[in-house]
């Protein structure tokens, strides 16, 4: 992996540092002593807050990953002979190394291509209509794992979700939202965090902080908490069941707190808005997908990439190349974070211009 | 699990607040940004001061928790059909839900018992000598684990672990330490930490942390980094690749850095033996087990053990009963942390005298 | 695995051939056509004839091996993170390689010792006591298995049975029977097969056929069907269902039909009574378990042993040598099958005393 | 699943019997004992039958399914982390409840589509050339299954297939081929066993004979024994080594001598070729893949299909639908057996046109 200057790194939103108040609350939490392994009142108090911010009964399991979250969240919706419906982009298909296979005792991983990253309920329909034809010769749909956020920095609508979970669950099958940039998604909505989720039929979120200015923490959050019977042992025998736990929580609990969690996903939106427009301006950019949460897709000429890699902002290529559509340009990824300025996005767009 | 007030909680080491070396070297890292997974220069710093330590070539891969640790670095010893041999009273055998079972695919884990926690060579070799009477129908002997310092608080001595690793070498096996509380024995010991280890033929080390100041933090070190082929994506596949690695890295920077993993052991070490000299000279009370690093396990009268949780004293009591030689009495288990003053060992003495 | 002339093979019941009504199933069945997995008329013939047998409703899956058996019933009894309480001499947990780990994701197999090959229900009790101090740092017992015939050859008496599943289902968890040879334990106790299974506990059996002959025979039988929900799915994955299932079937179907089984079986527990009423009477010789089914293991002198072999007679040496109370003496298994004649017995005693 | 009259059953080639030669070996091998496991004569002689066949060194497994040949020997060629390249339609992937992800411990099946059941070269090389843009995140391509002949009834041509090994072979993976139906292609193509199988790349063939003449045979061959290591230990694990191993051997012994595995494929090859002329010659039908081996894929109007079902005809609708290129038809699948007559076909023939 190449190492970027740290100006302008507009590698991923996971490359930033971590937000001024949970790095207090970080401190805070490592002055006394407390019980371990969840007993402690840092954990208490985030369930109580999640709870209150989505409006129901909730489990909440705090890990360090969202890898961690996504696939102990599916294997409790998924049997080892189920399958697991899924967008190709998606993280926890593409990026996790099997994370889910492993974690579900070896499921099958179906796909389901669609538009922009996200999946549309009459294609999920078709591929279900017929799934099982021969029976045990056949794995079980068992489950539908979403991104919100999808991986091309698209929202789904919460018609088009509903749409989806009617469908999955119509087939008996759970519903996993993952939520590694879900504040992003839902800023960018309106929603309110029952809204979109449980109300739209979501059984499960892996609700992420990490990439959103935390140092590492995310939560595994059941709107069914009778789903999570087993989840303690699964994330134990994981691996994922930190002794000093108030040190997830605590950071997890600060997330939560004043509204920082809507606060820091606004300014990376803010800022991918930003540099959507100053792309769209630009003779010989595009957008390849609609900017809706922190994540620019843009196709830029090959020899202005190789500038503003020379330059030293951070980003990665898409792979892909001509036949994506890109017009012979070069697709590229930008990820605002919280902390990203209107500088960085600025000198970002002259550089390109340049 | 009972929640104890705060004053001297001897319940784990895990009770206590983490070192202000290894915060403030978080709240450092944070300041900034960093490529993810591991592409930091606090990763690769820790790198550097591992072999130094270690005086070898090192693969290093911070994870945070024991159980990942411990998990993960037998899974790449042992294959699904191999067998893992051990104390019964292990952590990775009794207190870990079955993750190397779940990390190796299925292996077997086979208890080799021994006095204090610790298995003998003799033992081991008995075991071994006709592991495989019918060949494919058994499970292979692949590797052999051994806790340094001990769930009983004791410590293997060099030449004991050689004669072990010597034994399991002959039979093909692969030799791996739960070090969760590595720097306890090492300080015990007063060895280098490359005479602890690899020259006494351990291939790979769980390096704790957690338990000893950091918040969480744990390395697998291989001595052996040709056994690490497969390990990032071992890593990887169980949600332990952290996006942040470095702030995993740095605590463990800190934790190394200036000598701090060995003073908070001696300080951890020195009030266990606090506990230990009062005890001894305790009427009615009986030290179980030698006291060689920060763990002391005691029988005391069952009103006794009663007048010390009412009076607010953290600590586990460890089921047996009368059968296990306690005499009657209640045997307990307190474990001294890093930053437990002589004052809180002195209350706990006079409590229990009282 | 040495080759053993054809004369007097006491090695196992699985050298022996086929009952040849068995072998007239096979041909008959090979002749017609039929629809295939287990949609074929031999498979609901068989399915009503266990159900008649056992006088209640069953579930019955045909496979084609015991460790098939055991392990795809263990899988439907316990979770990955659960623990499955054995003999440690149990075939199992001794000769299937892992398969109980493997079909079931990584359970863990909890030994439970006890004389004669057989678990005595206060054992068992006590070890569940305090099976999980710590909640889910510690697998959940989910079942109990027992070998009936035992592996040492003894029978459990159907009272034992009761009271070892009496503690195990208190304990939540459910009760497999490992009947490889069930045939041989139950003309020994002189009980209906409802009364020395489900009557007294069991949930699921192993049910063998092959080793008392059938050319490769075994079923899976739930006596409590809501246990199969997804065995067939399990069966599948496993590469065990067959697509021409009517040749185990036809092959269940002969051996239950008609009392062959039960004939069968009488006739290899005489064998195995008449070799032990030879050693018993043998200078040198001492049985090393009580002979109730078709298997004797008895300690003979060194040289004895050699000159039986060195004669072609088929037994296996079990390994342990002077320290397992056999006098210095080796103790050797021998196995009666359903076609072991008197002069095979006389033959060998006859060879054993000169 | 539907229970056909045993009239013209063209549902699958498993509905067959079985070849006389093959249940007279059979009757021959369960007259006598044998050892065990495999240390019996039949599996000797099977062994060398086979490394004289394929020309070559070749490891050899008897299995009584082609799921569990399959699942085997991807195993043997793929870690939990490793990907499995397959055609969406292969029984592998679609057919076998997820057997290849159990047995390799949860790798991904990654699909790769292509006319009449066959992956192009060009395509294979497209997916993997930027398979793992993120290193550990990506599961590493390991092994490519093809199925020989493929689930729609074609054949690879030699070419064909080495330039898939080349691509394989070049991307560090190993090459499967699934030949439940490989007698089948062998015949069509007309090239010796070698020539057809290692000479273009495979390293592992699941060689079927269930579906061509046997009860239930199927032997897993390794051209690169090497590769065979520990599958005598996964075999085993998996409950597919059979004690009375010699009845599997006996039949693939029976079914490789006097040619009469090419006898009988040459047969239902025959058989195919006969009904594919008959419906071209049909008003209103339409093949829809060439029909190469034993399976004819024909598109036919609703009320033929029905009158046929009416009639007793025994074959399966494959789902799909006028969007699959039918015309409004439905497709059906008609397979062929060794023992199918020509009166069978123009039965059939003669009921479609009516």
């Amino acid at each position: 992996m190449p190492d970027f200057p740290r100006k302008a790194n507009f590698a991923s939103d996971n490359v930033s540092g971590a937000s001024p108040e949970i790095v207090a609350a970080l401190i805070a939490a490592a002055e006394g002593g407390a019980m371990p392994y969840g007993a402690d009142d840092w954990t208490a108090r985030l369930e109580a807050k999640c709870a209150e911010i989505f409006e129901t009964d909730v489990a909440v399991f705090p890990v360090v990953t969202g890898t961690a979250a996504n696939a102990l969240a599916l294997a409790a919706l998924t049997p080892p002979h189920g399958a697991i419906y899924c967008h190709p982009g998606s993280h926890a298909y593409a990026d996790e190394c099997g994370a889910p296979e492993f974690y579900s005792g070896g499921a099958k991983m179906v796909t389901v291509d669609g538009d922009n990253g996200k999946i549309a309920a009459g294609d999920l329909a078709a591929m279900l209509a017929d799934a099982r034809p021969h029976g045990v010769h056949n794995v079980r749909p068992a489950a539908l794992t979403i991104s919100q956020a999808s991986e091309a920095g698209t929202v789904y609508s919460p018609d088009g979700l509903a749409a989806l979970a009617e469908v999955a669950h119509g087939h008996g099958m759970g519903v996993h939202m993952d939520g590694a940039r879900f504040a992003n998604a839902l800023v960018y909505q309106g929603l309110s965090p029952a809204d979109a989720t449980w109300r739209c039929g979501v059984y499960v979120l892996s609700f992420g902080a990490t990439k959103n200015g935390a140092l590492a923490a995310e939560a595994v959050i059941f709107f069914r908490p009778e789903l999570a019977g087993e989840f303690g042992e699964r994330r134990k025998r994981g691996g994922h069941l930190l002794s000093k736990q108030r040190f997830i929580s605590a950071q997890l609990e600060a997330y939560l707190s004043g509204g920082l969690w809507l606060a820091n996903a606004r300014a990376a939106n803010r800022a991918a808005a930003r540099l959507a427009e100053g792309l769209a301006a630009l003779d010989g950019a595009r957008l390849v997908h609609p900017v809706e949460a922190n994540e620019v897709f843009t196709a830029l000429p090959e020899p202005v990439v190789e500038a503003l890699e020379g330059n030293g902002f951070g980003f990665y290529r898409m792979g892909g190349g001509p036949d994506d559509g890109s017009d012979g340009g070069v697709v590229i990824r930008l990820v605002a974070s919280f902390n990203t300025t209107d500088a960085d996005v600025d000198a970002f767009l002259a550089a390109a211009s340049a």
